[in-house]
């Protein structure tokens, strides 16, 4: 007897083991027992089982719980009055004056307490899992000093505490200069290597650790020095590389056997080759692409030709992708990098499992794994990426529990 | 003694006789009665009135209910297998082929019955509304022949019935021309002048009438012979202009005094003036823009220097702005069109409110007004801008009462 059977439903289990498109089964059945999925299979071929709980989902199709697998959710403040100004044309050097950029994001997390962090972020977390999120990254990066480092990495535990969604920490440990070492970078490459990165490890607050390789961010050297770190305190690693332009941060993070490599929107063909050679994932950042009006999309074609599984996530984060919709990234991966539509939900489901180190456990809909789930009322999955602004599912099932 | 009061919020009142940007009034009360605001003010000039409801808003903002002026949200099916072909690779002869385009639209809106079409659009018109729309104008125009029209005005009329919305209804009669019409389209404008028109006329169906000028939809003279017919009824118009090319569409509707002209990409200075003359609104569709991946903007700036309220609307529609959220709108429109997030707002409230002749009646947050009003938690109104992807407003009031 399972804890509960859903009937009457299409399955897009997202299961690259399952023949077609979407790993498609329709009139299908899930069981769930004990949280995890007990099984998966055509009405037909699960008749005579029972459960506890039936649930007759009426047609609905039912895909993997979205999983956003780059978000930079907490932070102090947002950023909404210098997005007014910009748009009211005040230059970047009345924006600064007026405490604009990332510094006043740093100032208002660091003036915060770590519950004042967590219900800051709870309604945007809420926003996320409304879209159908059952699993969400969130990194640190807007303390630039230690403490507050680990007082958002705390905020991030503590909201995965206190919802019904999954949280994977990440230390970004290199983001950005604070302004007060601008003279002496080398002194904050060396705290976030040997204080911030050890104590968030000894602390157990971080799955991962991460960093912004760019002219604007750090150099592939300094970032060097961080993954080193991250391999002696056996913590996987993840980069923000070739956003702005090619730094070499793909083949430099593969060298490491790195996680993913994230927006790449000027990656180049070796560096993808090497993606591809370290097994990792590349996650595409649709909505910073959008918010920044790039125009030069990730090299999507090279991607597939060398089957780098790409993810797609939000990042969301105030300042230059201040995104709150799942289903929206999946329409501005379609819509604006061309993705088929399931490539994008692949990008949300089994890709961003990878990114995460999470294969094993979630992102497809598979007997074996945690039983999170999305019920869509759609007539066919490509449905998601085709409305624009879409709500969200009609239910959201997080460990075989409605949530 | 009246029947509400709103304590504790600021107001984004959007009333051009209230000083200062929004024209917000912070630390404010409203006044509901019988539906209708009775009065607005800060919290100290209102001390001592009474109501038999007091509500304490806990210092959110309180904007007008959202009003979507230009939607095409009843229709049959969808459009999403033709998405996900054309991203598979597909040629338009394929798509075609299988039966995609707008005519597989309107097939399916001929095939389906008035209550099929209410059910299809009720969850696209419940997803406007949960964020924020309070009044939704909506297009007929999938039907191409008298009977389908007057069957999609009567789906839209049932829409408003039966939800917490305002419906506006509009005869679109010439949309695109139905394929048995290719070899004598002056046949189909006939029907649709002589017979749609005055037949949703006659029935009291639809409260404007609307035209897709374009070289693959209607010509100028065209549209002429419509809103002649148009007049003749009583009815005002309102026309699809210059969103892939320039045929003068916005001069010819200014002559008619119409109440929009919308799109506009393509819009020049001479059609602009005109439309200042003739007090019109130019409705903006970013989401068309967005989906189409258009590159030139409607020429904001010369509505500006001629002071043409500038409208914001999702163009709701299966083939070009599948669009199901208005505050994404007012997202793209800042992003996209560089409107400030205060024009934006005024866009889908005050300006919103003149296109469809309802200026008397919503669109700000003033005494006499209908008490159409929209809750946010959120600390300035530019956030409504700011979020990609904003869920929508905690608390939706329609006549005054929760919705
Ligand atoms: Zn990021
Ligand atoms: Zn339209």
């Amino acid at each position: 007897m399972w804890d509960r059977i859903l009937v009457n439903c299409n399955i897009a289990t997202m299961d690259p083991s399952v023949q077609g498109p979407f790993g498609a089964v329709e009139d299908a059945m899930i069981a769930i027992d004990s949280g995890r999925i007990a099984r998966v299979g055509r009405r037909i071929e699960m008749a005579g089982f029972q459960a506890k709980q039936v649930d007759n989902l009426g047609g609905a199709w039912v895909t993997p719980g979205l999983i956003d697998c780059h978000t930079h959710l907490v932070f102090g403040g947002n950023r909404a009055h210098e997005y007014e100004m910009r748009l009211q044309g005040a230059t970047y050097e009345e924006i600064a004056k007026a405490g604009g950029g990332i510094v006043s994001t740093v100032a208002a997390t660091r003036g915060a307490s770590e519950a004042e962090l967590v219900e800051a972020a709870r309604p945007r977390l809420q926003a996320l899992m409304k879209g159908g999120v059952t699993t969400a990254e969130i990194k640190s990066g807007y303390g630039l000093d230690t403490e507050t480092e680990l007082k958002l990495l705390r905020a991030a535990r503590a909201l995965g505490e206190s919802e019904k969604v999954r949280v994977s920490p990440t230390l970004l440990a290199l983001h950005a200069l604070p302004p007060e070492y601008r003279e002496r970078r080398d002194d904050f490459v060396r705290i976030a290597v040997e204080e911030m990165l050890p104590a968030a490890a000894n602390e157990g607050l971080a799955t991962a650790v991460d960093a912004f390789a760019e002219g604007i961010g750090f150099t592939i050297d300094e970032v060097r020095a961080l993954f080193d770190a991250a391999k002696a305190n056996g913590l996987p690693v993840k980069l923000h590389a070739e956003q702005l332009s090619n730094l070499g941060g793909t083949a430099m993070a593969a060298s490491y056997g790195a996680l993913s490599a994230d927006h790449l929107e000027h990656a180049d063909e070796a560096g993808i080759a090497a993606m591809a050679q370290a097994g990792m994932v590349a996650v595409l950042l649709p909505g910073a692409f959008y918010a920044l009006r790039e125009t030069k999309a990730p090299p999507v074609d090279l991607l597939r030709k060398y089957k780098v599984p790409m993810a797609v996530a939000t990042d969301c984060n105030p300042g230059t992708s201040p995104v709150l919709s799942p289903t929206l990234m999946l329409n501005m991966a379609t819509t604006l990098f061309r993705l088929t539509p399931e490539e994008a939900l692949a990008g949300m489901t089994v890709h961003a499992a990878k990114a995460l180190g999470l294969a094993d456990e979630i992102g497809t809909v598979s007997a074996g794994k945690a039983a999170d789930l999305c019920v869509w009322r759609v007539n066919r999955p490509a449905e998601l990426c085709y409305w624009i602004g879409l709500p969200g599912p009609e239910r959201r099932i997080v460990a075989g529990e409605d949530a």
